[in-house]
């Protein structure tokens, strides 16, 4: 264990943490256990398969990912698939067969304060953040949980966006299967008043 | 226009490049053109203001937000919207006041390989990769539009997630907003068997 918790990948854990201030902006609890985390699915996915990344939260964890493996939301190898759980998922782009790590509620009791992290029990002002960094790194791997999982048919490989037209409305490039127009001029743009 | 040609943000281009290939994996067109996009968003923006990001486009322009800025998809600074349309928005995190900069199809004919690069009307394969980064290089900003925009009052501002649950299939923690189980086992899983 004690090599585990000194290492994350092929940093060490200090490097690590530098890397993550740095592109993160902070060291951020969800970053370390990310770390982890990322590092054990590498283990269980066998060596000289090239993965795909799924991670199903949007806060942390994406950027552990990014850090750790080739895989960015930008070339199209992480998928956010916001669905609120603290895990991960890497799995072989060409079969979808992969490995699913989840941060282990059950294993949290010997670690309170990870567990008032966790579950946010604690106003963020009032965490000990050195005792909750500290707990972390000691934990490494323990309470994290592992499986094998087998991703949807449809989540594996490139999706192409197809044809591309003009919009007549904002005269903007966009997937011709949006429909008549672009889906920013259906409404869906986060502007207030869009061109 | 040569000095803009030369060096993207705090990077000379050469620089940014050698980024690019370490953090996307290798010199995508639309990473060099988002470049330039980041860049030009920066410009339009007040020194000192803090800002958020958003991407149209789930494709390559991420990356070079989240190598340009100190904004990321993990720190929920960065957030994909995915209208297909190639273009971003950096705003202040406060007000929401911000600009947007996109590809302008209509500034695209003296540049043919961007404009069936863009369009996608020629495959992959017969692209002429050379060509096309020096067209890119060459033209900078000179694709580009700007506006300025006011992002939708919902997505200022930290999005808290609110109280957190055990999901009584999986027992893993979720937000508790979702329902009376995660979303994951409601069936927005990605995985064949969810656990």
């Amino acid at each position: 264990m004690k090599n585990e918790e000194e290492k994350i990948g092929s940093f060490c854990l200090k490097e690590y943490l530098q890397e993550v201030e740095e592109f993160h902006g902070h060291i951020a609890p969800g970053l370390v256990v990310g770390g982890f985390m990322v590092e054990m699915a590498k283990r269980h996915i066998p060596k000289g398969v090239l993965f795909d990344a799924i991670s199903e939260t949007s806060q942390c964890l994406p950027d552990a990912i990014q850090i750790l493996t080739p895989c960015t939301v930008g070339n199209s190898w992480l998928r956010v698939i916001d669905l609120g759980r603290f895990a991960l998922a890497l799995f072989d782009k060409y079969t979808g067969e992969g490995v699913r790590v989840f941060l282990d509620a059950a294993k949290l009791e010997p670690f309170p304060a990870i567990r008032s992290w966790f579950f946010r029990t604690r106003p963020k002002a009032a965490q000990d953040e050195e005792k909750l960094l500290d707990e972390i790194k000691a934990a490494g791997e323990e309470i994290l949980g592992v499986e094998r999982v087998r991703i949807r048919d449809e989540l594996i490989g490139k999706q192409s966006k197809g044809k591309i037209a003009l919009c007549p409305v904002c005269g903007e490039a966009y997937p011709a299967s949006q429909g008549d127009m672009c889906s920013g001029c259906q409404g869906q743009a986060p502007y207030l008043s869009d061109s």
